[in-house]
């Protein structure tokens, strides 16, 4: 049983909670918050644990794995600091907010090669997103269409004036980082890392984008990635072969995956982070290289793509 | 009733003439094409009718209006000599290939205000495309993803090593003046001319654009628009007013309009062109400048934006 420490006690590391104690893989021993109170709470409504307030004390524990679902800007030295206290992470995605704390971790992780480290992107762990994976290598692919665009619920805040972190340049807020980090694993995973790629955002009052279009380029074809968080869109996702055209619900909920009229594969998930607190959970406790291998090479394309992505934009953190 | 004479005899043609016969406005009298068997084989197929070999012969004939779908790059010129020979004219979209064009064409038409000159951008003319206008000009906007995509008849032949006009550089062909203009017009006509716009497109081997996306900045918005001829796609069409989503088929073809879960209008046309035909012919007859003023003036707007989204991708004709 690997003892969990979480770091974050918003509504996504409950779900996270959930999910690896869904798996009998996880013990929840430790949460980390600034407040008492958020800890406590956070205590009382899932599972017996610790609470600290003091991150030394935290990352001091007999805690096995830290998952970490802070800001996004505090993500990657948090993970270092992880790192540093001989933790296995798992992190929220985005793992980092900028190229050069990529490097870092990559870095750690060549000095620690004992230690793992996710990021916790959901959706790549699910069966659907497999379909869709063998679909892209088995097929002639001519483009696609993938979209993600949610209306925050903390966007009206935002129009009242607030700023919540989502919506902060200096939380390394905004629809690429939150949402569009999706579909740029889709694209990534399913059709490798791009020759070029141009994110042309609509930027908030606040310096960051509210929503955007990023256009890759394949060479013999180009990949569209629609993402926004201040609208709601229930476009569904498209990849182009040919005449036919692979369709899912969205590029992030892969529910049902269908080929033209045809359905190839339904899936309804109770909680979506199964898969993934699944996956990692298998790759520490039987110290599977390869597992994690192939998920931080992924990770770091993605991050590739993404910093190309934010430069086009002068979108900087 | 008006003296019909068209230039092309392809589908889109037959269609023409048979959406202008119904409206009972139109007779048609004149056929020209370079071979004097497509010209008789056309009139076969419509209606009794002189067919024209020479097209000082065809422009001499009693022909009240000109119809013109040649390929794109001849329609300005042909347009040009209709006005000379003191025609009315409806040229099927895209109506000019360079801002230069467009130009020319006022200023002919600036000479002879007594004749009408009307770009054939059929569904502006449909009920269902003021059902859309009607809406963002009563609503707040937020944005916009409109998408027209579908797999030419012409692209197995030009897969093939062939090279059709639509795919032909030198014909000005492409995604974006076929069906991407579609968008534009949209865009123009619902949403305003943007302060600027960009379009990023995927190059086929010829030289034009097999598909590409459209990003137009309005300041407090921005409007997507997806084209392309090598694919298939059954995106639906989207505009945004705050949380609420007005859904269209695509952003073509408007039969359906619904706003989140409600149906607003529905319409289905047996010819889609009778809309269009209906207009221009009681615009002509009447004399209605004004029914002109507001069709010229749109498409004035619409062709300086297609003219900038052609310069920022280098697709200049």
């Amino acid at each position: 049983m690997l003892k969990l420490g979480v770091i974050g006690t918003g509504w996504i590391t409950k779900q996270f909670v959930a999910a690896a104690r869904a798996t009998n893989a996880f013990e929840l021993t430790a949460v980390y918050s600034r407040h008492e109170e958020s800890a406590q709470s956070f205590i009382d409504q899932t599972a017996p644990a610790t609470a600290y307030t003091k991150m030394d004390d935290f990352l001091g524990s007999d805690v096995d794995v830290v998952y970490i679902a802070s800001p996004n800007s505090l993500h990657a030295s948090q993970a270092l600091a992880a790192l540093d206290a001989d933790k296995h992470v798992i992190v929220e995605k985005p793992l980092v907010a900028t190229a050069m704390e990529f490097e870092k971790l990559d870095e750690a992780l060549r000095k620690k090669p004992q230690l793992y480290l996710f990021e916790a992107a959901r959706h790549v762990y699910e069966h659907n997103f497999q379909v869709v994976n063998d679909f892209t290598h088995r097929q002639q692919i001519d483009g696609a269409t993938l979209t993600y665009m949610k209306y925050s619920s903390k966007y009206d805040a935002f129009l009242a004036g607030k700023l919540p972190n989502v919506f902060n340049p200096e939380f390394a807020g905004g629809a690429l980082m939150d949402l569009g980090i999706y579909l740029v694993y889709d694209a990534v995973a399913w059709f490798g890392v791009p020759d070029n790629a141009v994110y042309l955002p609509h930027f908030l009052k606040s310096g960051v984008d509210g929503d955007g279009v990023a256009r890759l380029d394949y060479g013999d074809f180009s990949v569209t990635l629609i993402t926004g968080k201040t609208t709601n869109s229930s476009l569904p996702s498209e990849i182009y072969s040919g005449r036919q055209t692979l369709t899912m619900d969205n590029a992030a909920e892969l529910e049902t995956i269908k080929l033209d009229d045809q359905v190839l594969s339904t899936e309804k998930l109770a909680n979506p982070m199964e898969a993934e607190a699944a996956y990692f959970a298998k790759a520490i406790t039987g110290q599977d290289r390869n597992a994690f291998d192939k998920a931080w090479q992924l990770a770091k394309e993605v991050h590739q793509v993404m910093s190309i992505l934010r430069t086009s934009a002068n979108l900087d953190f």
